[in-house]
C-alpha cells in the first residue's frame, strides 16, 4: 500500500536532522544573548522596570508556561486509551522544535543590529507559538504521521508569526492573553487542516478513539497544569506591575467561575446527570482561553467569572451538541475538541474583548480588536488549508484508517503484562534496557 | 430505592449553577482589584516590603499552594482503585468553588470602603481555606455525592473563616503554617462529618476500598508534590525576609526528617518488614503539618526536624493501629486516614506552637495559642457534626453501600480495555470524542 | 537462603532511625539559619547582589530543582513494569535522607563560627548532591535492598563533598551545571558499584526488566520535567543577573535541539523507523547533561544548540548499541542506562568546558577544568568501587535474581484488580485503609 509507507527509517530522521542542522546555521547567524541594555523585548515600557539587574524577572512566569507546554498540553492528549506515547512524545518534539522556530520567525520582526536578542520574554513568546501548533495537534491527533506534524509546525508557526505582527504591531489590537492570536488561530487552523484529511473511513468511529480509566487519569495531569498555570498564560507578557496583577486575578476567576458551569452543563445534559471526562478535561479550562484577550482590562472580578462562566457552558454544549454535527455534516473529525476549547472560547474572548475596549475598559480600537480577530481567522482558515493540502502529500507516512490512534504504528510499544505472564516467556518485544 | 436517589440531573446542576450566579453578584458588589497601594492584606509591615511596583512578588509561592491544592490533595486520593475521576475531579470542583466562598467569608472581615480588595495574598489565603475541605473530603471520600460535597463546601469554609478570625485576629495567636486553623480543623470537621454519616454496611469494609498498583502510582504524583511545595505552604504568608526564610527552612527540614521516621516505622510494624504505600503516601507528609504552628518561630533546624521525625512516627503508627479502633469502636470511617495525617500531626504542631512560645521562640502568649487550638477543636467538631446532620438529609443523593468507592455512579466510566477488545464490536459507552 | 534474608524488619528501621538521630544530632550541633548578612554562601559576589532583603530571590529556582530531583528523577525511574513503587518510593527516601547528610558534608567546608548558615543556596547544593546517589541508583534500580542504598547514599554523597571541593574550590574549575561533579561523577560511581555488584544470573535479561504501556507514561512525567526544569538546574547558582541569564538560555537551547537529534537517531536505528521510549525517555534529557560545565559562558546559542545535538545523537547510540556491550562483554549491568544519560554527556559537557576556557570564553585555566573531571572520574571509578564492595556484604538484604525488579519483595503490593473480582470476596492484602 504505498500511499501509506508508514515506515519513517528515512524520511523522519533526514526532515529532523536537516531541520535541527539549518536551524542551529540561523542561530549561528542571527541570534545573541540579551545584554539587558537593550530594547530587549521591543517593548521601552519594559525596560524600564526590568531593568539590567533583573533579567530573570519573569523566569517564574516562563516556567509556569513551560510547564503548561510541555506537561499540559502534552498529558491533556493522553486520554486515548492507545496514543499515549504519541500524546506526550510528539507533543515534546513538536514543542521542541517549535519554540526553536518560533523565536526566529518572531524575532525578525523586533532585529536589532541585525541580530536577535534571546532574553526571558522571547523564550515566552517562543513557547506561546508552539501552543498554536499544539492546538492544532489535537485536532488531527491520532489520524496524522510525526514527519506530517513537523512539516506542519513550521507552516502554521510561520504563519502565526506574520497574524500575530499584524494583529497586534499593525493594527494595535490588545490580545495579552492570545484568545485571538494563539487560541482561535490554533483551532481554526488545526480544524482546516482535519477538514483537508477528512477520513471518511472513521465516520463510524474507531475502536481506538476512546478512552479508558488510567489514559483519563493521565489526561487529568495535563488539565489540572494547564487550569492552574494559566494565569501566568495571560499575564506573562502583560504589563509589569498593576496590569499584570489584573491579568493573573481575572484569569484565576474565570477559571474557578467556568468549572462550577462546566460540571453542571455536563451533568445536566447526560441522560442519568453523570458527569463526563471529555467536558471535565476541556470545558473547565475555557474561562482561560475566553478570558484572554481582556485579561489585563479593567473588567472587574465579576466580569471575568461572568466571561468564565458563559465559556464554560458554550464549551460542554459543543462537545455535547456541536462535535457531532462537524464531524457527521461539515467532515471535520475533530480528535480532541479543540472547537469547543479553543475555538469557540477564543471567539468568545475576542467578542468580550471588543465590548470591553468598547466601554473603555482599556484604551484602544475596538474596530481594530474586530479587525485582529477576523484577521486571526482569516489566515487561519486560509493557511490550514494551504498546510493540510501540503501535509496531504501521499509520501509523508500518514497512518491508514485502520491504524488510526494506536502508537504502535510509529513507536515501540511493550508488550502487554497479561501476555508476559501467560507465556511465561520473554517476550521478544519487551525491552530490556541494558541487555538487548 | 429513593432514600438513594442517586441521579443527580437537576438538584446537582441547579446547585452549582446557583452558587456560582450568587458568587458572581456578591463579586460584583463587594470585591475591585487590589491598587497595590491601601493595606491590601490588612497588615502594614508587608505594605512597607510589599510595594506598589512589586504586587506580584509572592506569586511564585502563591502557585506552589495553587499546585499543593489540585495537584497534591487531589491527586493524593486516587490511590482508590476506582475512585480517581472523583477523587482528582470533585477535588478540582470543590477547591474551586471553595477558592470563590473563602475569599469572600475571608474578605468580610478586612473590607476597605466597603470592598475587598484582591490581590495575591488575598488568593493565598483563598486557596487555603479550600485545604480545609479537601481535608475532611478525604475523611469522607467515596461515601458522599457531589451535592452533599458542596454544601460541606459552603458551610466548612463560612465555619473555618469565623474560627480563623477568632483565633488568629482576637486571639493574636500565631499558626503561620496552620496546624490548628487548617489541618486540625479540617481533620476533625471531617472527621465529626464521617461519624453522623456512619455507614454499618461498610463495617467489614468494601470491595472498592483499596488500590491497585497503578492507583498508588497516581497517588504517590500528589504525595511528591504535597512534600515539595510545603515549604511554600508554611511561609507564603510569613512576614517576608528572614521570618519567611526561617518557616522555609524549618518546613523543609522537618519533612525531609519525617520521611526517616515514616520509612521506618512502616517497615517496623509490618510482619515481614515491607513498605506500606498508605503509610509513605501520607505519613511522610506529617512533618510538613506538624511544623506549620512553629514554622516561623526560632526552634532552630534540629528543633524542626524533632518535630518531623516525632510527626512521622505519630502518624504512621496512628494508621497501622488507630484507625482501624477508631473505625471499629467509635464508627469514625475515615477513608483516607486524615486523622493521621492532619488531625494528630495538627495537634502536636499545636502543642509545638504553644511550647515554643512559652520558650520565647516567637513573641507571644502561651495560652492564646492554647485558646487558637482549643477553639479549632470546638469549632471543628461542633460544626462538622451540624454540617453532618444537614449532609444526613436524604435528599442529596449520597450512594448505597454498595456503589461506594466506585466512580461509575456518579460519572461516566470507559468500558475496559479488555471487553472492548473481545466484543470486537464498539462498545456504547466508550467515548468517540468527535463522533458520538 | 541466608545470604538473601530479605526481611528488612529490624536491619532497616535501626539503620534509619540512627542515622536520622545522628543526623539530628550534627545538625543541633552545628547549624543555624543564614541571618542573610554574613558570607551566607561563602561567595562575596553573591552577597552584593542577595542582599538581606531578599534571602529568598532563588527560592523558584530551588523548588524548580526539588520538582526535578522528586518528581523528576523518581518518576523517571518507575518504566519497569513492577518497580514504580520502588523508583518513586525509594528515590523519596534517599533523597530525603541525602539532602540532610549533603547539607551537612558541604557546609563543613564553609562554616562560620563553627556554624552552617543554612540559606536557599545551601538548600540547592543539598538538593544537588542528592542527584549523585539518585544517578547512581539508575545504574543498580531493581537489584539492591533499601538498606544497601542507604549506605550507599552515605558514601557517595561523603565522596562528592570531597571532588566538589576539590575540583571547584581548589582547582578552580568551572561547573556551574556539573557535568562533571554530578553527572560524570554519579554515572560512573554508580557503574562501578554496578560492576561489583555483577550478577550472572540476569546476564540473559530477567522478565520483570522491562516496562509496561502505562510504566512508560509514568516515566513520561519525570522525563518532561526533568527537561523543563534543567535550565534553573544548571543556572540556579550561576552568578546573578546575565550569567544567570545566560546558564538559562543555553540549556534551554541545547535541550531543545538534543529533542531532534534523539528523536531523528532513535527512528534511524530501528529497523521500521519507529520511535523506542527508551530513547525518548532519557536521550531528550542528554543535552541538559552535556551543556553544563559551559551553561555560563559565552559559548553562543548555537553552540549550546550543537552541544545538545551532539548528546542526543551520542546518547541514543549509547543506548543502542554500548549497553549492550557493556553488560555482555565488561559485565555491567546498567539497569536504566546511566551511561549514556550521565555518563557519556557528562564527560562530553567536561570536554566541551575545557574547550570552551581555552577559547576564552570564560576565564579560567583548561588544564585545570582537565583536572577536575579527570579528578571527577577517579573518584567516581575508586569510590564507586569500594562502596560497591562494602555493598556486597552479604547481610544487607539484597534481593535474590528471581525477585530483582519487583517491588513486592520489599513493598506491600495490592492485589491485582482482576484477582479480587474474580475470587468475589475481599483480598487479604487488599488494602483497606480505614478498617484493616
Amino acid at each position: 500500500m504505498p500511499a501509506y509507507a508508514t515506515n519513517m527509517r528515512l524520511k523522519f530522521p533526514i526532515l529532523a536532522l536537516t531541520l535541527e542542522i539549518i536551524t542551529i546555521i540561523l542561530y549561528a547567524v542571527f541570534t545573541v544573548y540579551s545584554d539587558g541594555k537593550s530594547h530587549d523585548e521591543g517593548d521601552k515600557k519594559h525596560n524600564e522596570t526590568h531593568p539590567d539587574t533583573e533579567p530573570l524577572k519573569l523566569y517564574p512566569m516562563f516556567q509556569d508556561v513551560h510547564v503548561m507546554i510541555f506537561i499540559g498540553f502534552g498529558f491533556l492528549m493522553t486520554f486515548l486509551k492507545r496514543y499515549g506515547f504519541s500524546s506526550v512524545g510528539v507533543n515534546l518534539l513538536l514543542a521542541a522544535f517549535g519554540l526553536q522556530w518560533g523565536l526566529l520567525m518572531q524575532g525578525i520582526w523586533h532585529l536589532e543590529d541585525g541580530k536577535i536578542k534571546i532574553g526571558i520574554e522571547k523564550m515566552i513568546n517562543a513557547d506561546f507559538s508552539t501552543a498554536t501548533v499544539l492546538i492544532s495537534f489535537g485536532a488531527v491527533l491520532g489520524k496524522t504521521s510525526p514527519v506530517q506534524l513537523l512539516i506542519m509546525t513550521i507552516l502554521e508557526i510561520t504563519i502565526f508569526c506574520v497574524n500575530e505582527h499584524l494583529a497586534v504591531e499593525v493594527l494595535g489590537a490588545s490580545d495579552v492573553g492570545a484568545s485571538m492570536t494563539i487560541h482561535a488561530f490554533g483551532a481554526y487552523f488545526g480544524l482546516a487542516v482535519a477538514r483537508v484529511l477528512y477520513r471518511p473511513g472513521l465516520r463510524n468511529g474507531h475502536e481506538n478513539d476512546g478512552s479508558v480509566y488510567h489514559s483519563d487519569m493521565f489526561a487529568m495531569i495535563g488539565t489540572v497544569f494547564l487550569w492552574m498555570f494559566w494565569p501566568s498564560f495571560n499575564s506573562a507578557i502583560a504589563d509589569p506591575g498593576l496590569p499584570q496583577l489584573t491579568a493573573v486575578i481575572n484569569t484565576y476567576l474565570s477559571l474557578a467561575a467556568c468549572v462550577l458551569s462546566a460540571y453542571a452543563i455536563s451533568s445536566l445534559v447526560e441522560h442519568k446527570g453523570k458527569l463526563d471526562m471529555v467536558h471535565i478535561q476541556n470545558a473547565t479550562l475555557a474561562g482561560g482561553v475566553a478570558v484572554g484577550t481582556c485579561a489585563d482590562m479593567a473588567i472587574g472580578p465579576f466580569g471575568a467569572m461572568l466571561i468564565g462562566f458563559v465559556a464554560g457552558i458554550v464549551s460542554t454544549l459543543g462537545f455535547k451538541y456541536l462535535s457531532p454535527i462537524l464531524a457527521a455534516n461539515l467532515g471535520i473529525q475533530d480528535t480532541c475538541g479543540v472547537h469547543n476549547l479553543h475555538g469557540m472560547p477564543g471567539i468568545l474572548g475576542g467578542l468580550a474583548g471588543i465590548v470591553a475596549v468598547a466601554l473603555g475598559r482599556k484604551e484602544g480600537d475596538a474596530a481594530m480588536q474586530a479587525a485582529a480577530l477576523a484577521s486571526s481567522l482569516g489566515f487561519a482558515l486560509v493557511g490550514g488549508s494551504i498546510t493540510g493540502l501540503i501535509m496531504k502529500l501521499p509520501f509523508w507516512g500518514q497512518p491508514p484508517d485502520q491504524n488510526c490512534f494506536d502508537d504502535s504504528i510509529y513507536w515501540e510499544v511493550p508488550a502487554e503484562e497479561e501476555e508476559n505472564e501467560e507465556s511465561g516467556a520473554h517476550a521478544d518485544h519487551s525491552k530490556n534496557k541494558a541487555e538487548v
